[in-house]
């Protein structure tokens, strides 16, 4: 089958072998990937991750022990846990030391024409949204996730720092809690994606004065939590979202003497997520700047590194 | 007076002016004080602290304008804020913008025969805590506010990171809310100051396989961060405690991944502090390894620096 994978460099192949699908596990074809910036990370040595890249999908249940996920059209939680041990059973089971991660961590992922994962990761896709729609189910229940962690007042000030997939999104979430919310981003043309939407759009650098009581790095770059700290207001929250593979030279004083909250934040829940989609409480069609065939991944994921990029989406690719 | 001032060198004057009090001030005589890491730390160069050092101190109120506090023994909150700004107005009057704090930023401190504060900032200490165990309700109060900002569940299992002074007030106390505690520190004499206590004791570089719900930075040292990060459980909470004027190369993606919490905390309720040595549930006087004359400030603060020290005080200098 096609893939696209990453072994040191990242690679196109029409014949890797076909997943075989474990116990317990459903086999999928991929209808609609989408790339995330951990997966521009993961070639730049991120996770040493080797294998099929690609953890955001759409795709029909070909094969499952469960005959109602038979033909189903499905997205997936990416953690796969071991289902035993003691995070596991202390409901921990995203951060089970034996897991696998869809395309991260030891599991090829979906930027294949198949893929597998356990059955219990499916959620079934509501026949009202579409492929490309619901391809976000995973970055939006990631920004989900922000508010899953952190309790957001009726009127918080909060910023969002980046105007990438994940900041874009997690603007758009925070304001469905009531909070004032600005993003603060390096371009244009991508804040501008957020018109219609109650969110505040700030190019970075422009003066804010503002001190806010809730900053959310979707930066994806180590600077971004120097900025965080000199935005949040005092025993402020800052929620990091942002994995960046680099170390950073990092002064965590100020973190002490303003006794700032720091909150590392992931995956989130896939099925609040998918909910907001089908109410079509939040925008994510706009945010497809490109679409590319698996065969064409090298060029789609030199354009999901482009400043002016947002989403690239990836499908299988036609058959001649 | 006598006062150990920083003006870029520690240095031992006879004859510093006397403090001026201004108006809704006492006028406080220094009977005790004591030497924080954050005393060490300034004559590093944190936070560019010009005047006189210390924060810590019990002492006689010979002016005030509240005729119950004159005569009396206090100790003192150490941020002095203006009570007028929007922080001040919002709760945050220990963060306000404009505030002075004791012997660290922009207020001579308690290193001298006399200091001023503001009558409010003052706690009358009970007759029965005697002043070298007084001396320690600021440091103690400091380790309460850990307890004020996370909730340490019963029979949590907590690590204390540092066996210097803030480390071992910290363990025990956390261990005063039923949470099993371990301090891990790097000198056996100083871990043995718990002896009696519930506290557990770990010499650091021994296996410690387990991972905590809770962890608390008091190394005073930038390594203590990442340290922090390898003991503590996925969606754990790690407190730092230390403020370091150096910066340090920290990668922040495990905190992402491992989506923790990480909590600044600085100072605590002093009234609180003094309540738990009137009723002497955490031993305090074991602490005190030296006793100098303000007139010997300097052999004094060579002696906090060394290995072996904890608690180093300072008395005015008898007259001969």
């Amino acid at each position: 089958m096609e893939a696209l994978i990453y072994d040191g460099e990242l690679s196109f192949t029409p014949d890797y072998p076909m997943p075989v699908r474990a116990a317990g596990e459903a086999l999928i074809r991929m209808t609609t990937a989408g790339i995330c910036s951990t997966d521009l990370e993961i070639t730049h040595g991120y996770m040493d991750f080797r294998g099929v890249l690609g953890h955001e999908f759409v795709g029909i249940v070909e094969e499952a022990e469960s005959s109602a996920l038979l033909g189903q059209r499905v997205v997936g939680e990416i953690n796969c846990p071991c289902n035993e041990c003691s995070y596991c059973n202390h409901g921990l089971s995203n951060h089970c030391p034996y897991r696998t991660v869809l395309g991260i961590l030891g599991r090829d992922g979906a930027f294949a024409e198949y893929l597998t994962l356990p059955e219990a990761n499916l959620q079934i896709v509501s026949q009202s949204v579409p492929d490309d729609e619901a391809v976000f189910a995973e970055p939006l229940a990631a920004a989900l996730e922000i508010t899953e962690q952190v309790k957001v007042h009726q009127g918080a000030n909060v910023a969002v720092l980046g105007d990438g997939r994940l900041g874009l999104l997690a603007s758009q979430v925070l304001a469905l809690t009531g909070a004032s919310v600005t993003c603060i981003g390096n371009h244009e043309g991508k804040l501008a994606l957020l018109e219609g939407t109650s969110v505040k759009r700030v190019l970075a650098g422009q003066d804010t004065s503002t001190r806010f009581d809730l900053v959310v790095d979707c930066t994806g770059s180590a600077g971004g939590f120097d900025e965080a700290l000199r935005l949040v207001r005092p025993r402020g929250t800052i929620v990091l979202k942002s994995t960046v593979a680099s170390k950073a030279s990092l002064n965590l004083a100020p973190l002490v003497i303003n006794e700032i909250t720091v909150v590392g934040s992931r995956c989130g829940p896939l099925r609040k997520a998918l909910d907001l989609l089908e109410q079509r409480r939040v925008e994510v069609a706009r945010l497809i700047t490109d679409r590319y065939p698996l065969s064409g991944g090298l060029a789609a994921f030199d354009a999901a590194a482009t400043r002016s990029a947002v989403k690239v989406l990836l499908y299988p690719t036609p058959q001649s």
